[in-house]
């Protein structure tokens, strides 16, 4: 599977047989087969089962035929492993009990075991991997997305306190971000050990920052987080939304893939990343548009992506709660038909799927 | 006043004593007496009421020395004012009690009669020209914005009832368009009648949408509400945010003066807008830093302005509402000791005061 998937050639930036497709948040609740699962379990409960992440990773792939799965998870998954008390609320996000506020909270982020830590989340990539005909992409937050939801207690507007902290305590806000790196590459290191043929890097928050900021305070971490998962040699993807002005610094960072939200249009966007392979962008709140705009605008990325490799089509953010499966599963057949090139019956899509 | 306003000549691109300031939401919660009004009444109350808007609006003219007034106003006040039921909900922003859903909707949007609709709103707009020494400047919201609260009912993370509207319904969605922008023509026409000597367009959020979509299915409106404002002779503010993609489109609409967000530096933004003036760009969550951060955060922006006129520093968005007042005063001292030039008495910033 590995050497033949579009997903990983496009990622790469070789020739595919057609543009690959998955989706951000496509293990979600967009899916009935999804809800009927976090009808029964808190979220809490899911990414405690090995069986039950498996299971929500695996069910877009079943449902909608698209070249990659991807762990269900969140980006605050390994610090509440190493009991940090946080609640995932169900149209909020991640929200902390005792915020992150000064040095004496640097203790309770320890060195993560990922064995230990993160073992039903390791068995699930196992048993996903297992069941699996495409890849599995690994999850992971990166260190200035973690620290904001850590320092503002949860999703916040504007990052009022984060940016306090990271402009008025500058020392302590490079030993936050480090240590949130190293935590992020353990858990990414035993994904790909368990199995995971890619990885994604989620900075969704990043686009916050002016490029100066950047460049001074984030880029450091992130660019440790890359570097120390080199020698894996799986793709690394590197994301976030409003990033427009710093996607030359996702790409420096040591990103092998630059997510690109729907803002910036993917040729604009290429010039931006240098030799990359990119991924997006269609603008997930078109998929609530009639089929035929939906369609026009699936066209108007591949257009834009150009016909240079290294394009995986995806969504320029994560699929909306409302939006209909049916226009997802479309989606998908419409990408690899509309990029399709002559080919053996062995390149064909259908022969991706589970 | 006017000839030798500061802000006037920076938004006309003409040589300035000092890069004049003003703070989009001056009039507002970092006050304490912003909130010893807000205490006593509501939203509407204060948009109904000349005097208590007239005081609102000069109250950080007096405490903060800056070079200009804004009318307190929101983006859906004129809409409101033609018995379309909103509430402003505090820190929230307007909540519809009818979304905007079909074409039957467009018959609630009647035209704008400024002299009875918006008759407290002129005479606060009087009053405050009246007792002010600095300029005072017009506010509305764009045709977008306004749309996108009429859609989607109040604040959206994601657009999606709009963007399918958009996509869906063109012909719909360019006659609302074409609707609201008549009735930010009239208001604005009728605020520069009652004495303000520049108006500011708020298209908030325009930033969420792709630049194709922008240019497609919104610039047309915004054109025709900068070109029918032309004659007037006054200077055109144009603002969102997330607008990096957008900035040329933005001055394409006829601004003379484009804002600027903080995630795009002020030098790449002077390229985007060619010759336009520009305003921006400071985060506003900056100001909760300690006072040398925020200083060095100031002088980066004027630094990235350049020497070429054409300057109005600002925040690159609202004030947030818990910022210091103090800090914003001090701000506004830092921006013109730091941009002084050798001038004569007259120019000195603080006989622009109130």
């Amino acid at each position: 599977m590995r050497l033949g998937s579009p997903f990983l050639q496009a990622c790469r930036g070789e020739p595919v047989p057609y543009t690959p497709v998955w989706f951000m948040r496509q293990a979600g609740r967009s899916l009935p087969e999804f809800r009927a699962v976090r009808e029964r379990h808190t979220f809490a409960e899911m990414t405690a089962s090995a069986e039950l992440t498996a299971e929500v990773t695996i069910q877009p792939v079943r449902r909608l035929g698209v070249d990659a799965a991807i762990l269900f998870s969140d980006i605050v998954t390994p610090i509440a492993s190493m009991g940090i008390e946080v609640e995932i609320q169900s149209g909020v996000g991640p929200v902390f009990a005792e915020p992150f506020r000064s040095e004496a909270d640097l203790a309770r982020l320890r060195v993560l075991e990922p064995a230990t830590d993160l073992a039903p989340v390791l068995e699930a990539v196992r048993i996903a991997v297992g069941e699996l005909k495409v890849p599995l992409i690994g999850f992971a937050g990166a260190p200035f997305t973690i620290a904001s939801y850590l320092i503002e207690g949860g999703p916040s507007r504007d990052y009022a306190r984060t940016k306090a902290l990271m402009l008025g305590e500058p020392v302590l806000w490079a030993r936050l971000l480090e240590r949130l790196a190293d935590i992020t590459i353990a858990s990414l290191r035993a994904q790909v050990g368990a199995g995971a043929a890619a990885v994604q890097v989620f900075d969704s928050w990043a686009g916050t920052l002016h490029p100066d900021h950047y460049a001074t305070y984030v880029l450091p971490a992130s660019t440790r987080v890359f570097a120390a998962l080199a020698d894996l040699d799986v793709p690394r993807i590197h994301f976030g939304v409003t990033t427009g002005e710093l996607l030359a610094y996702f790409a420096a960072a040591g990103a092998d893939v630059v997510g690109v939200d729907w803002r910036v249009p993917l040729d604009r966007a290429r010039q931006r990343v240098g030799g990359r392979a990119v991924q997006g962008n269609l603008d997930p709140a078109v998929l609530g548009a009639p089929w035929p705009a939906v369609a026009a605008e699936a066209d108007r990325v591949i257009e834009a992506a150009g016909a240079r490799p290294g394009h995986v089509f995806n969504l320029g953010h994560g699929v909306l709660p409302g939006t209909d499966p049916d226009v997802l599963a479309r989606l998908v057949e419409h990408v690899h038909a509309r990029t399709a090139k002559a080919s053996t019956p062995a390149d064909a899509p259908e022969n991706a799927r589970l």
